[in-house]
């Protein structure tokens, strides 16, 4: 019953086995959409092989800015990690492909959306949750949830069998990867063993710790209302800047990551990142709220911090919830604006110094030195014995 | 009205000229307190000048294994960091001092405690809500908040005056410090401006990252029902394991933090932290729980963590509310048991492997290759449809 | 290749038919488990009943001590409401079910278990998500969930062909109704137009406030450790003491509810729910920790109640998180201990009297008379003047 | 040191002795204002016993309109109660009090301002703190906390030897009250007894549900946005709408309230409250939100809810914290819009209908009769597998 299908295409062999796979399992037409955010490969090799392979139509969509600006942006003013450490670089580029998906669909007179993520991983979830979100008659095909095509060597054979290209290069990563300029991520082969490391050979973005300069690199990231908008005073727009702070973290080996996350269907995986951008906003952006935010604001932020991160590593970009939080979050950023130095030197990403125009820090206050009245200490004894009455009460009537 | 009160004595020159203060204003007899909670200087002299001074009587207990076992211990299976930086190694440390003093006072009949802390700070919070809340009729003496020697010059002329021994040493640290067995701090000086960076020179128990060894450590902590017990495989006591921390972490230049940090009395302040074995065990904590705490529960506790930083850092450790969170917390570490493996290096403290007999890391179930049906992709098409169900109707109804 | 299924069996109709489906459609024994959760139902007639439709073994227990016990009260104790209106009577029954399903299979060896509740609700969710954590192997089948029986005509067709007995009474209600100790509710029928009011009729437990006796009754309950234990000082057991109360409640019309909820499967229906005894408990059991339970308790209990009672709602008795939860709420308890005393009158319950040997209410601090100076007003103006520190700075620094 | 302070001035006793109490004590000229917030007093007499006791100018604003519109609607749109309970009638006006006292120091010059709330109580904190941070340099004058007229007979002395005049009726409650559009309080005499139930004669707003109508009242209450804007099809204003609720309310015996609360300076302390209309509008927009609210957002904030109760009554209405939160809270009232029908009967408000335009109760998909497909009862199984996927594990592996 389906006529146009839009499919998200990455150029690579599952996803060119999908586009074929569509068009004899579902007798449609398929379109694909392919789009930059990011993860350093070219496209045009994609338009042409979806071309050959019968795509009715080819979209390729540079989103690298709408990705950090829209996106990856709101995230961080939230200091969103998602267990203590991920910094969702897959997750939140997620909400964006089943955004310009469901566009395409609209567009092109589609029906139903497809994309080539498995059947056990959240990346399934994020899009079709934002599919439907966005349009509650879409109609989404997951292949993988339903061909037999389940093991290399049965797509590898589909492929043959339908003159599918097959890039065969001798270094072909042992490691499911997902890029885009927020992060690369690992997946799978020794990663499946919690105890083992991975060899110094998986990680690509990022120089080793051990082979990173001998000099430290210091930066100043100024932020306007909550968002990075240059670095040592030149302005950059937000994929630019995203982009310079991955070379610049790259460089001095920053941001690697490697955890056991607990995936939104159910089961825990291993899985190692790299940041090295985000890893340093992340730790500038708190610095700069450190002086510019009201305690019980950074408070509550921190405490609903987890929430909006699951809310984005489980899919729910487009609730509203997550609107309703952002409305929160970014009402508490119209003064996070100033300049955070920081220090790059060998995997270590150290916060150096932090100054604002709307600065809460209040040297005359908090100084050691003679204070000249600005505050009475005597006040801090009834702040005491007023705090302290209830368990004074408590340890007399209740023991 | 007072007749006897126990201070809380370091040997330093604040607490001995209050120890003579004391006895002069109050016309009261003093009986000081010296704790040893590894904060690495000899106490004997404590002891020899508080009787010098007159100090009715004198305790010097050494509470390294309690602090470590019942405050830090039980602080750190929380995960506690306060602001997203802190860990808390003043805080932590008040409530035994507290405790003891309290103690001490039964059991020497006193009417009144006093402290060193100035009016200004956290300490004063913590040590006396703790006080309070142990003996509610107990009467607390904070000369800081009552006498006019509000500068080092009316502090030390009051010395001389009083025949109160001054050590005058060459190096004389700008800084005002705190230590024990979890940290060193930094506050005061250049520091009062949080866009100056401290010189290397501040630091103390930690190698710069740049002189740190060339040459990687990597080390296995073994925990128990979420602390640590042993390292390397040598079971060591809560002391112990945390001074060798210390030492590991801080010849790696492990464990520094620079941060503005926002006190209980409402003023920001700026603080420079060591806690180098303290931020290993987070690390490798954080990394156990990860392969043997459940999704729900581990997102419970990281919500519940800022509301249990906060507590203790404003000084409510032995409040109800305190033991309410504990008891939750302690009840999630019964099968966090298990080895983490950590990379230590230039300041860089990387989880490379955890395993355990309770792990929740199903690799069958996990795995990218054939999972031999322990997992039915197909039932992710029912999750994410009821899931998107709401958000489907939303979109229909209200656009 | 099930081999013998353990049917969650009420006797009635929709269950009857199931226990005949499942022998004819998985060619398997069927033993039947109906449990007295206090619906209010003679059961022999369905022992009578599963036998001659070829159950192979019927069990029939009477759970009514154990669920107020374990399950109602527990829930309680936190002030369990979902939605900020209900007062869980379904949710909480399904637990219970589940375990002893679980149980009775490991008894008879059964494979399977099967239950009578639809695919649109909660209750499959309950029952399901129950059973696979007590017994994570068990294979659950749902019958409305596969058979093509999905009207009424059918399923009345099917028993004719099958002959099951079909009792046709003359005021069949035209609500899917639930019963237990706790609550009887109402689904279907008008109630899906949530602007239409239900009839008086409808309501089977309480009289309508309007025909209710125009003399209050007052009761005193007594409670020890966060349960109640006696009723105008007769001490009676869970069961016996929480079906007094449905009787006292249900003469005073008190406990009844119409509200819309949303289900965790997605959608929004409407209910209307009897729980008298249950409303009068919660009434006293928050009065009574309004006098005995610390401040920063209460309100932390206040604030994780919503969490647990969407875990109860959502089928997650079963769960590590909820007993996570369930360690803190109960040792919040261990003083919640003394009497309460309520008016019931025509609807209302309203609390007029607390008291308690662990009261925190100390009359001597909080009198507007003359307190001797128990209360120092002095020590309002320090409390006053550094909470409003941070926002005295901010309003200079920020404006 | 202070020249000219504005004195919040009911009339009364009490703030009458303060006018001429700060008049001699700080030789200082006295500004009054006195706010009409629907406290149901004449206030020009308030006017002239300022001018006769010394008033340098009176300020007599009526603030009906504003404290419902910008003060009590926003805090009902997050379904504020305190503790469970109290609809914080006392704690809403306080903010906006300290704003007039501030604004009009501004306008007069003064360099003080001054109120009549006691040490003990939550007022002094939410009048203080509101003041501080409006005006970080506002001087704030506490006659309470300062002089020695700490007993009726001392005031009564010292308004005798300054002639002062004393009202004496025969009648004068023997509890502390304050009352404004949303509610009346009562405090002291027998309620300092938490077991003594008040005599009926201490209500005053409201009728006893025993001698209420026997007919019930229905009405209709429209929203928008998330306030009410008409009652029976009428349109009216904020203010007029409360009272008309108040009269309403009232008459059926709806809103009382008898509770033990904790405040924010330590103590638990008995209260007793009327707040008719407030009570009858608190069920009508949960209703309304029941049916146009997304599940999850409802959740967000009931969870938020007792934070948000907590800042009101401990006096941060004007704090960061506060407001970030009524960004998300308002955020969410866009579409909560529609009609609410409630019975009013003998003290029962009883939801009987709820209908919008944004409803987002989808009867064809919520249905027990045939859905026509709009929901696919099996797509709950895959729902279920998963969520327990987890559960599953960890008894598999954990036990």
């Amino acid at each position: 019953m389906v006529k146009r299908v839009v499919l998200a295409y990455s150029g690579g062999l599952d996803t060119s086995v999908i586009l074929k796979w569509l068009q004899d399992q579902y007798q449609c037409e398929v379109v694909t959409f392919t789009a930059d955010i990011g993860q350093g490969e070219e496209l045009e090799p994609a338009r042409r092989k979806a071309e050959q392979l019968g795509a009715r139509e080819v979209f390729i969509d540079d989103l690298r800015q709408e990705f950090v600006r829209d996106y990856v942006f709101p995230m961080f003013r939230a200091n969103t990690v998602y267990e203590g450490e991920y910094l969702l670089g897959t997750s939140i580029a997620r909400p964006l492909i089943a955004k310009r998906m469901v566009e395409i669909a609209a567009e092109v007179g589609a029906d139903a959306v497809a994309h080539g993520a498995t059947g056990k991983g959240n990346d399934q979830v994020r899009f079709e949750i934002g599919a439907y979100a966005l349009n509650p008659d879409i109609r989404v095909i997951a292949p993988w949830r339903e061909w037999d095509l389940n093991s290399r060597e049965k797509l590898l054979a589909y492929a043959e069998a339908h003159q599918i290209p097959i890039e065969r290069h001798g270094n072909k990563s042992p490691y499911s990867m997902d890029a885009n300029l927020l992060h690369i991520s690992y997946e799978g082969g020794i990663l499946e063993d919690p105890w083992a490391e991975p060899e110094e050979s998986m990680w690509r973005w990022t120089t080793a710790p051990e082979k990173a300069p001998d000099q430290p690199r210091y930066i100043d990231i100024q932020f306007a209302h909550g968002d990075p908008v240059a670095i040592d005073g030149e302005a950059l727009p937000p994929a630019a800047l995203l982009a310079h702070l991955n070379t610049l973290g790259g460089e001095h080996g920053i941001g690697r990551l490697d955890i056991v996350e607990n995936r939104y269907v159910g089961m825990k995986s291993r899985g190692c990142y790299e940041t090295p951008g985000g890893s340093i906003l992340l730790k500038a952006h708190r610095a700069l709220e450190s002086i510019t935010l009201d305690r019980e604001v950074a408070h509550l932020k921190d405490e609903l911090m987890p929430r909006y991160a699951s809310i984005v590593y489980n899919g729910y970009w487009w609730s509203p919830e997550r609107r309703a939080l952002q409305t929160l979050i970014d009402q508490t950023q119209r003064l996070v604006t100033g300049v955070v130095r920081l220090k790059l030197y060998k995997g270590n990403c150290t916060v150096v110094g932090r100054r604002s125009e709307e600065s809460l820090f209040d040297p005359r206050i908090a100084t050691f030195e003679d204070d000249a009245g600005a505050y009475r200490q005597q006040d801090a004894e009834g702040f005491i014995k007023l705090n302290a009455l209830r368990l004074r009460i408590e340890k007399r009537l209740q023991g």
